[in-house]
């Protein structure tokens, strides 16, 4: 699949950047982010526009608010233009690099790949609960060396939790309720939902929460492609349902949020993050939480690395069987292939 | 070399085929293997046809006969046909592994890669030493990073032995000693024969057999193509011949066996066992013989990994120069080339 | 950029080759190079020209003035005429490893990578210093996982010393001062200065001649494509300048010399190697220079690595921003372009 272009991505959690120089290649582009002296994240291409050495390598180095680089010593602004070049004091008029919108949200780091002059802030779409009071949260990223879309295909489907998850979150009753998938055409969202009413309860719930016993298990999922992912888990009781007022005291909430942003075209960052309205400040639950969580992600990591291995080696071809959980999975292939279809192709030179 | 396909190829030892899950690639197609509770060696895809995970990959399994893809469950039968799918009653009509036709002889899983409706056992050519009484056999496989060709050539050409093999099976006489060379074009096979009358025992055969001095020794081969080769080792004291009416009592005899089997277009299974009529209980033989062809194999396998890399990084059209020695060699790449030639494409869509 | 073909090139130093034998990748043809037993070097193809065994691999070895393949035995002489073949008495005609042109000079093996028709020995650039009675040398060689350009690039832009090399070479004078140029376009040399009459001492200096305080410093490149590159680097305090006469026993004199090899399209062997006329018999200073040279090279090897990461990964039609700085590096391209279109082809099937 093509790389869908005039769109926001996650380039790193706030956290990771600081007074550092930090790399991270975004649908094939090597992005350099830093944090100016007052706070404010700062997103431009990696590569010197004399001899192309990447800006994060050291001995390329902050002063101030300027990157000098390492090579011959071009200095730049936060705004990306060349302030300073070896051996002469007039600096050419295009020696500036190219600079991405860039906008912290959500605890975030979102960053806009295609036209500049296209990207709109109100287009981010939200997870809110990764920094809302009442919630509690864990998270983490790991490397995936496989395409986005296999990450897509994955999390759309959580049948695959019975069997590649079996005692963290899967349970026998995952893979086999019905799932019902809606998909809102305007927006781009395709919504897959299963509801189990009477569910055994996984150690990832279990001891979390501290319910012993059954449970009623919702598993609302909400994919804004390309890049966000959402799954609402509602946890309660055997018979315990959200009041007619819509309130819903008695059951645990879970906001499993992933932000799926391409690296090349055969590997993927694999944003990851657990908000918890229950247990907030209990660091034993947030740790195990943590660990069950990136246990969990590594065990997708391990399948989807060894798929992306399989896809590589076959014959041209290779036909696929689907079934009516796919459909989730499918619909968000052809929006995905839909955006791509609309995307402008990169610049060239983009360094400038 | 192109693969050449309807034809029967070694996919394993028997030995190695048991109540685990176990792959080998064969021409470029991954090959799930396991025996059935009753004994029987099973042979199909090892791809899931519904997001191509592989069969063979944990945490696939096997329940009883059949075969649980550890992504989301899919279920097969011995035969290939699936018999469970996720949330989901009904099955699709098209859920199937393709099965090869697969067949155990002479120790050896043999597999057809081509038109399943063309597989002929009869066709499976013989190597009945390695189970036969009155011989005990040692044997082993080690994986070559090298296409199978190189293979055939080494094999063809057992001058190589006095160089690539000294201290263990060369001596000059056999580099010196000219071949002669036979072809049966309509059964195609390539026989290979070096008779040396008085020639010096190499350690491999002077250990195993504990002649002193000078011997006889005669190298008779039989290759099949593409994936069998035989070589019948006849050695006994100077002056020691067969008698008139084919006994040969005084004479060790040593089988040694190839199986040749391309995985890659680049790599191959390199088979070998060597049975021999004496010493059939001495545990101290059977361990030298092991000891040493497995060195003799690998070196083999460092001087055709060695060549491999050559022709990687040489210009095309390079051009080798061939001598007498090259006779039985250069029969066997136009048999080859032949049977590539009238061998059938690869099916698309290989896992159905 | 394209092999330049019909060249001297450094293939190793003297002290590299021996009685042992030795392989050594030259423009994307893999040379075999030893010693004679009367001391000659000897360069020939390294593949054996019955099945292409790299004639440097083991077991292959020298009996006496003849290589003998370590696959089937093939027997060459130091004029690359095959003497002997397995299984007969009758030796090809055809029979041949091509021989390269070769000639030790200034320390160097230097061969010639194109015509035989056309090497000619007195086009070989010199560096007399390496062996020349009143200069004291430390030499080495470091694989560069680049492209020879990149080498190129980096050396004729000497203002990187101040960013990359800070500590070693590098000080703000460097960065700042403007540099000549000058092409001589009938012999194809380029000349880069760079005087700087004030300036601060680096440790390499300072440390290596005694001088305290600041310093005269001339750089004055000369670049001989596409191998030879010579750099005579003049220290002196501040105010010491040559006499009327051009004597100049007041300064110090350091010839720093590159042989830049390209071995693949993507790699380079770098020799470099650094000339003194003074402190010729302290050790310390010797082991001090080779030490400071060798982390300068490993320094350089570092970013050009990287680069050639770089431009893998990158779109096609990258442009590059150069300025004043530039411009012998600019000159030195345009001279090696010219140079490759006006290069033959490799011949087909080099190894005859």
């Amino acid at each position: 699949m093509e790389f869908v272009r005039n769109q926001w991505y996650v380039a790193a959690y706030g956290t990771e950047i600081g007074r550092e120089l930090f790399s991270r290649t975004v649908c094939g582009e090597s992005i350099l982010l830093w944090r100016t002296e007052a706070g404010t994240v700062v997103a431009t291409s990696d590569r010197c526009v004399h001899r192309r050495f990447p800006l994060s390598e050291p001995p390329s180095h902050l002063v101030g608010d300027t990157v000098v680089c390492g090579y011959h010593g071009f200095t730049y602004g936060a705004d990306g233009v060349c302030v300073a070049v070896p051996g002469q004091t007039r600096i050419p008029r295009t020696a500036r690099l190219s600079a991405y919108p860039v906008k912290e949200q959500d605890s975030f780091v979102w960053v806009w790949i295609g036209e500049r002059a296209l990207a709109d802030e109100s287009l981010i779409p939200r997870a809110p609960w990764l920094r809302m009071a009442g919630y509690t949260t864990v998270y983490g990223m790991e490397p995936l060396a496989a395409r986005y879309d296999l990450l897509v295909d994955n999390l759309l489907d959580l049948s695959h939790e019975t069997y590649l998850h079996g005692g963290y979150i899967g349970t026998p009753e995952v893979a086999n309720t019905p799932i019902t998938t809606e998909v809102d055409e305007d927006r781009g969202i395709v919504y897959v939902s299963r509801h189990m009413d009477d569910a055994e309860c996984p150690p990832f719930y279990s001891r979390s929460t501290g319910i012993e016993g059954r449970i009623v298990r919702w598993q609302d999922i909400e994919y804004h492609p390309p890049c966000l992912y959402l799954l609402h888990s509602r946890i309660a009781p055997v018979g315990v349902y959200p009041e007619a007022d819509g309130t819903d005291a008695h059951a645990f909430h879970v906001e499993v949020v992933y932000a799926i942003t391409p690296e090349t075209e055969t590997s993927t960052h694999d944003f990851w993050a657990v908000a918890r309205d229950f247990a907030l400040d209990d660091q034993d639950v947030s740790d195990f939480l943590e660990q069950s969580n990136r246990t969990v992600v590594l065990q997708d990591v391990a399948a989807l690395n060894k798929l992306e291995q399989v896809i590589a080696s076959e014959p041209d071809g290779y036909q696929e069987l689907s079934i009516n959980i796919d459909t989730g999975g499918l619909a968000a292939r052809r929006i995905l292939r839909r955006m791509a279809a609309a995307s402008p192709p990169p610049a060239r030179a983009a360094a400038r």
